[in-house]
């Protein structure tokens, strides 16, 4: 491509805010001086035509419709389960983000809410407002079996972190996978073994059609009595009634909830009034908008460089 | 020594309850069978004359003045503040526990509760409580200073475990050192320049008569607005009402503490029920029988066979 050749403008499509849309913007600018990126809906129809890729933080499907020759959707999001959705019948490509920043943050954030339930801190909670002082008997952290549901890029760095903290640690994936220092299962009858031996589960799936509802009445049986769960990846992948039932019951001890159904969570839901629940507002790993952009920048400098797009989505798989 | 010599009875000595005598017996027991350990108050005039080793956790020292020939009292805790003021006019040898668990424990609680304040679960907690969703702007672990008050066996272990969670880690001592990956501070002077760029406190002193009251309303005043405070050593470390003022004027944003000028913390004590407060019941980092007692062990075999007393405690600097 030479310098006197006017390269396609790039479209940026978000339902964010106008501030969080110039943030992003700004930033993905700065990563990228030599493009042009401009908000979905500055764009003229002459524009519109010539857009080949896309940059999304949760789009309305409707403004990609917009850009009849887009090949390309690169998501500054790791989740893309609602635009698999929305794309699910098109030919265009799909991004979505693999940082490994964001990789480490959901790691900090797994190892310090597994903490959290390592060291009865709800427990501690509770009776310093009863002003009653008592000590949990102490469990080491080789006793204490985390088992994670998922094991790509975040399940990896959260196994890594939980290791170093000296947590026996399980993980499960859809197909085998091997991870060092690990104890590995994997499909239905591995998922059953694993939930069998579970103190702490941490679920880090992708929502796709087989993950949606999988945490379900008869998983959650499965579960040690007392065990506690940890949910950062989404709401839907734990039926939500299964969930309140065994919280209910006292068969689960603990939930620490940072994903829902539908966000932000409704003032009247019952997890935010429930004793056993930790709810957190979607913070786990949040992306971090300048590495992110320099990911989005190096995959779009090879597209313009080669023509190679860096999708890394399977639209029929959904992840 | 040959077998046909009796050893003199060993005295465990503590004002503990009965049932946490006789799992500390039982444990010391199983770690050294050559050996007659018995409750102080159970042996005979003969029996108190021979014992020439104790082995303490929170004695009475008016037991230990009934063994008119004792050389050496073993504490089966790392703190003994309290027996060096009992002792300091006596010629007794003293050895606290160094056990390379509990410092892993205490490492692990010091890692557990810094994440706590790092990622903001006590905000999240108002909030869950208020039923309002809002996340706080992320912080990365580098950009949070973490400085360690004490920088012995405790404090090394700390500083490991916060490095390897990629915080940016300070440490104070009285004299210089070193520690691998820390800015290290020393002295008075040290002190104040390590809290001006502190965000995260954390207390490991011993209580001595130069550490008591050194958190006072001076150097508390010398950390940046809404720094945070954890306090796992002892309480009158820090002077009680300075640290109320601090958090009453928003000065400080949270304490955690898990230790008291008196404990239990009695029911009406201010800290149960200040907000910005997380009150633990003396729990980071509990004693483990079994390691403990293997290490009491191994320092009276090797008494038995040379003579050599292991004492670390320098009763006249009291640690």
């Amino acid at each position: 491509m030479s310098a006197l050749t006017p390269i396609s403008p790039i479209a940026f499509v978000s339902q964010a805010g106008a501030s969080e849309v110039q943030q992003w913007i700004s930033a993905l600018q700065a990563a990228m001086p030599e493009e042009r990126i401009l908000p979905c809906e500055q764009l003229d129809a002459d524009q519109l035509a010539q857009c080949r890729v896309a940059i999304v933080a949760n789009p309305d499907p409707a403004q990609l419709k917009r850009m009849p020759n887009l090949l390309w959707v690169h998501s500054v999001w790791a989740g893309v389960e609602r635009l698999v959705a929305d794309l699910g019948q098109s030919d265009l490509q799909l991004t979505r983000l693999v940082d490994p920043r964001l990789a480490a943050t959901m790691a900090e954030a797994v190892l310090a809410w597994t903490l959290y339930l390592h060291r009865d801190m709800p427990l501690y909670a509770r009776r310093q407002r009863e002003h009653h002082w008592e000590a949990q008997p102490y469990v080491l952290p080789e006793q204490r079996r985390v088992s994670l549901l998922g094991l790509g890029a975040l399940g990896e760095a959260a196994a890594a972190a939980l290791r170093q903290a000296r947590f026996a640690v399980n993980g499960w994936s859809r197909s085998a996978r091997e991870a060092e220092g690990v104890q590995t299962f994997h499909g239905p009858a591995g998922l059953a073994q694993m939930l069998a031996q579970t103190d702490i589960l941490v679920c880090l799936l992708p929502l796709t059609a087989e993950t949606r509802g999988l945490i379900d009445a008869a998983h959650l049986a499965m579960l040690p009595p007392q065990a506690q769960l940890i949910n950062f990846a989404r709401g839907p992948i734990i039926d939500d009634a299964a969930l309140k039932a065994a919280l209910d019951a006292g068969q689960l001890r603990h939930a620490v909830l940072d994903v829902f159904a539908v966000e932000p969570l409704p003032p009247a839901a019952w997890p935010w009034s429930h004793p056993a629940v930790t709810v957190l507002p979607h913070c786990s790993a949040p992306t971090d908008r300048q590495t992110a952009s320099a990911i989005v920048a190096a995959n779009i400098r090879r597209y313009r460089h080669s023509g190679e797009i860096a999708a890394n989505v399977d639209l029929r798989r959904g992840y």
